[in-house]
């Protein structure tokens, strides 16, 4: 697919799989990108994973910083089980790294998927970082074949997908949600 | 959940697992209807069921009969496989059967679902059993304490969907779909 190589700039081609020392597990990295929060003279990156090799406690953290709601870490837990794309971005200067945003997918394996729970460390956001998780995750995506990307944008968030190539209502069509005491 | 009673008049308590002599398989009646296409003196009934014993050819044959491009049954099939939920809708006159609606739904399990593919033979639109169809399906759902339940509604069928509850852009909240060629 020759159209995502200026995209990607070379740097998401085959997912790599890693012996992570810190972690003592392997990991799949499947893009990187430069720290902007790097200080000179320490070797420092973002990188991008789609292994579930994730610290719920870590991810909770990450939820509050962008002030969301707690939600029990036993159903957390359980949808990331059954999410068919986890994508991470993790800050990693030597031995030490931290999860910066996270992103998931539902799908059908087949045609369609729904991107759910897009979230960037305030400090890591307005820095491109935001734009370079989403292409990860479209990537990986159309490299499973999924022809039908579609999510959920908060009002101040649609021109950010907007910019990622996502448009809203197209040819009318109408995200809805079901609401138990609408009609009933 | 009380709020449910009324909806269902009762018919959808409890999954049933039913020995169905003509399948040769046993599948799960999840709730009943009239058929609005009886005839006289002969026994006659719409059942809805969660079981996935469907002849892709057959489904492929409804979908027809409304229109809708084929697709890939290899794919077809890896998407029901993949579907946290699937009901179907069938009449059955004695040992007849024929599958006259389809509908399913992604999820992570836990907090979001995403209906898809909802489907009524033409012959048995207009008379209530697409509500029905999507009674059953929103109520399995929340059954499996699904609180996020989320559908992309054709312009057409806009309406149809807020009868039963669901509303379009709640707060502000768009839909949107990944172009390929949008902004590459």
């Amino acid at each position: 697919m020759g159209f995502w190589k200026n995209l990607f700039n070379g740097t998401g081609g085959t997912a790599i799989a890693t012996a992570d020392s810190a972690l003592g597990v392997s990991t799949q990295v499947i893009g990187e990108a430069a720290n902007p929060r790097a200080k000179a003279g320490i070797e420092s990156r973002i990188t991008f994973r789609k292994d579930r090799n994730i610290d719920l406690y870590e991810l909770e953290e990450l939820c509050d910083a962008v002030g969301w709601s707690r939600r029990p870490l036993r159903k957390v837990k359980k949808a990331i089980e059954h999410s068919f794309l986890v994508v991470t971005m993790w800050e990693v200067r030597g031995n030490y790294r931290r999860m910066v945003g996270f992103s998931r997918a539902t799908s059908d394996h087949a045609f369609n998927a729904t991107i759910w729970d897009v979230v960037i460390h305030p400090d890591f956001q307005s820095r491109g970082l935001g734009k370079a998780l989403m292409q990860n995750i479209v990537r990986e995506l159309r490299r499973e074949d999924i022809s039908n990307i579609t999510l959920f944008a908060d009002p101040q968030v649609v021109k950010f997908y907007q910019g990622l190539g996502f448009k809203p209502d197209p040819e009318g069509i109408k995200g809805m949600f079901w609401y138990p005491n609408s009609r009933y």
